[in-house]
């Protein structure tokens, strides 16, 4: 008999109070009882956010809104800066590349953060680039960047600080205006503990100022529609009603909990998680782990592929693999969203399963056993 | 952020996929379509209960089949023997005192079970005693009764065997036919992983002639009745439609995963919660440990009834405490139903962490370590 636990870098698990008030009947959004959920969002977004920004919400994947972030907010023939450390940073440069934006790309390698000074030296050789991209969690090597000190280079310029929070947003310590973040972009499936289908955008002044001037002819994603329609407190398009539904749902349970609080649960959960693949020798793939997800090295001597195969059709423990070169080579285990101390418990004893399968040598027990010593020590509850 | 982990010696989990079978619309009991359902429950519920002979479905608590056993089975001035090892067992002679019948009570010392042998010399030296009510699991102590050798200390008397089989069928392995069970009773909260509210009783030929000269007025609870209906593949009064609709999933699922497997599932479970709770110096409370239940003595230094209260409000984790004199000196865990592995690891977890806070001295992460170590043996997956 399986259960399955989703402890995958999303899409993540879903609270059963968010699903069962998804399951209600569906009704009409162009209606005051749509709007007044809809207004009730956006505060709720705003508060996870960290923003006084308007959020836009898109009925899309997370890509939808980056891809606003740039054909709405810069035109043909503009400069920006590319933080490229993974998929995720890639993403932004392609996404230059197919809307006409020259990309500066900043090439770090795999599993390390962009050093904020090799930033500002870019920023200083380039005059005129309009928006720096970067990824808060890169989700396809669990690693966090400094974008408090990134912002602290970004703010004095000419330029945007854009910042890919799809994976980090609720998840690790992230604050909007505070940290001078022009454009904050996240989706539903990740720490905001729903199904794939929602994405969002905070935006700046600064910001706006650019999605106000740009030339680009974007439609569907394009910001300046879907900020006037948010001063009506209406989408532009038909919204995602049962997501947006289940969306006020999650906000209200991270509101009661706090964010602060859920910040701290994330780095509970990911300092145990930590010491439990440390303690049966295994090495993190991170020089700088986020909290959202922990990649690690598979053994050597196991058959990579294998392990996220069984861990998830065996077990019923999904986690994902490795991208491009480190397919079959990491596991990646998200502490995400709707996840407490029993699902890093089971994430922990399910590897050890696995990896004894696999015939991988260690004490059986110790990656649970140390898992379950830090979230005592830490008094997790 | 708190999640249920419901691991109390029932109710127990419910499956998901029966949560979901239940929310579907209600429809009517006097239909082919609810016929054809009950038929199918009626195959599944024999398969479970390993017996050729009808099983009569009562919308009640447990306890309600266990009435009728009496009630409809024996008249006011007749005999039977009550073992009482626990608070199961003295429901047995308590029955059999409201209605009439004369109970000659075997009295266990909690959390031992009955020697067969003082069965036997009871019933020799007790002629005309009409039927033998024991208890499989006794919930209270967690101990496991030996059914299998009273059953051929009974069959070759005009006594009929009665076994409580609330909370052990479909958990600990059990036999009605092979064991000779006259009457078989179960419940469908326990390992039947459904919410309370049927109650099920299975009845041998034997069985029957007794209910047939049966001089009780027992009327709801008739088993005359009962097995008539049964016979037109119908109930006497209204069935719990929704909770035999979700009773045929559950079914299902256990047809799927086999009954060998799923004794198989709830003994690897049982071991591993064992070596938890004495790898950190902890002792069960049965001598003849059950496998749906788990009873295990609170330290003296720890404040029992806040152990029981903590780990539910606090850490999500339900489990039973003691009853009469074992309030606050045991918890009771179960590994019941839709409990798989990882369950026993969380439970493990929990309890570490709750001891923890109540000052308990102990290697952290240890219980946890033996139970993962004792999984890994058993190469459960």
């Amino acid at each position: 008999m399986k259960k399955e636990f989703l402890l995958a870098p999303g899409p993540s698990q879903v609270p059963p109070e968010t699903l069962l008030e998804m399951a209600k009947p569906v009704f009409h959004h162009r209606t005051k009882r749509f709007q007044n959920i809809f207004a009730e969002v956006q505060e709720g977004l705003k508060y996870v956010f960290q923003t006084k920004n308007p959020v836009l919400v898109f009925a899309s994947s997370g890509t939808g809104a980056m891809e606003g972030a740039v054909s709405s907010v810069l035109s043909p023939g503009d400069k920006a800066i590319s933080v490229v450390g993974g998929k995720f940073g890639e993403r932004w440069s392609k996404l230059c590349k197919a809307f006409g934006v020259q990309s500066i790309d900043i090439n770090v390698e795999w599993g390390k953060t962009v050093d904020p000074a090799v930033l500002k030296k870019e920023l200083e050789n380039n005059k005129g680039v309009k928006a720096v991209y970067v990824t808060l969690v890169e989700t396809s090597t669990g690693t966090l960047a400094d974008i408090k000190k990134i912002g602290e280079v970004v703010k004095n310029t000419p330029a945007i600080l854009v910042v890919d929070a799809i994976s980090g947003l609720g998840a690790d310590m992230f604050m909007t205006d505070e940290w001078n973040v022009d454009i904050a972009i996240s989706g539903s499936q990740k720490a905001l503990m729903l199904p794939p289908g929602l994405a969002f955008a905070s935006v700046s002044e600064k910001a706006m100022k650019l999605v106000n001037e740009s030339k680009n002819t974007s439609f569907y994603f394009s910001f300046k529609k879907a900020k006037a329609s948010l001063d009506k407190n209406d989408t532009a398009y038909t919204p995602a009603v049962t997501l947006i539904i289940g969306l006020k749902k999650s906000l209200d349970m991270i509101k009661e909990e706090t964010i602060e609080k859920v910040w701290k649960r994330h780095e509970d959960n990911a300092a145990a998680m930590r010491q439990a693949v440390k303690a049966i020798g295994l090495k993190l793939y991170s020089q700088n782990p986020a909290n959202a997800v922990t990649a690690v090295w598979i053994p050597e001597t196991v058959d990579g592929s294998a392990f996220v195969k069984k861990i998830r059709d065996e077990y019923g423990v999904t986690m994902a693999g490795g991208q491009e070169d480190l397919k079959g080579r990491i596991f990646r285990v998200a502490q995400m969203g709707y996840a407490n101390q029993f699902d890093t418990v089971v994430a922990s004893s399910a590897i050890e399963m696995v990896l004894a399968e696999l015939g991988y040598g260690f004490e059986r027990g110790a990656a649970t056993r140390a898992a379950v010593a830090e979230l005592i020590k830490r008094g997790v509850k």
